[in-house]
């Protein structure tokens, strides 16, 4: 074990979206999320070649509301349910907030800005990695 | 957009494999991949609790030989196959150098030491993040 190893992320885009409160917002793109844009800083803009309308990606964002000290969560926030580690859940709270969300691209507007569905990330939310999906693979 | 916005992770475990070169690792763990013990900070075991043998992970790691510089690659290492941004393919190279893989838990030790496979990760990467997978969402 290595420990206090850190390093750097940079956000290269960000999340545009309706969706602007932790507590409307749904759990999981799949239970009702709606349609957002994801803006790519145009630094980026050649990394997003080959990207297609219709594909299907993951976005890896930087859920920046997540408290990083928390290490059990009531799992779906229901009080109900026994304490579970946050590595067994897919609570935002979690030592590296960082969230996974398949998406389908709607439209590609001025090479950096996508239009996907369904996201269920918040206005404003850092994107930190965008991925295809490989049969195989995770999200395939 | 908000330029320049950076966020610190760290390291939460570490994968410890008999893979030791890039050169020699599999692309993606679908593909021959050994399998690999995680070994995660006990400051972190509480975050742990509710994985059980048995069950699907994703693990979210840090691909340390990654080369944040590159935005275009020839997917597969391949220079017949025309160059791709990076946000298109699954290289290691990328600005945020993020790794997803779906591994399996086949043993819990010392509660803080999973051993999983297949995972295409070489010895010494960062884990940054564990989560379940979930039908319906990424990996489900």
């Amino acid at each position: 074990m290595t420990p206090n190893s850190s390093y750097s992320i940079r956000a290269v885009g960000f999340v545009r979206s309706r969706l602007t409160s932790r507590a409307h917002a749904p759990k999981q793109g799949s239970e009702g999320a709606p349609e957002a844009w994801v803006d790519i800083d145009p630094a980026f803009a050649e990394a997003l070649d080959g990207i297609a309308t219709g594909q299907g990606l993951i976005l890896v964002t930087w859920l920046h509301q997540g408290r990083r000290d928390v290490l059990q969560v009531h799992p779906r926030d229901d009080p109900e349910k026994r304490l579970k580690g946050v590595f067994a859940a897919r609570s935002p709270d979690r030592p590296n907030p960082i969230g996974l969300h398949i998406v389908r691209v709607l439209e590609i507007a001025e090479s950096v800005r996508l239009r996907v569905e369904p996201l269920e990330a918040l206005d404003g939310t850092p994107v930190i990695d965008i991925k295809p999906i490989l049969s195989g693979s995770v999200g395939g």
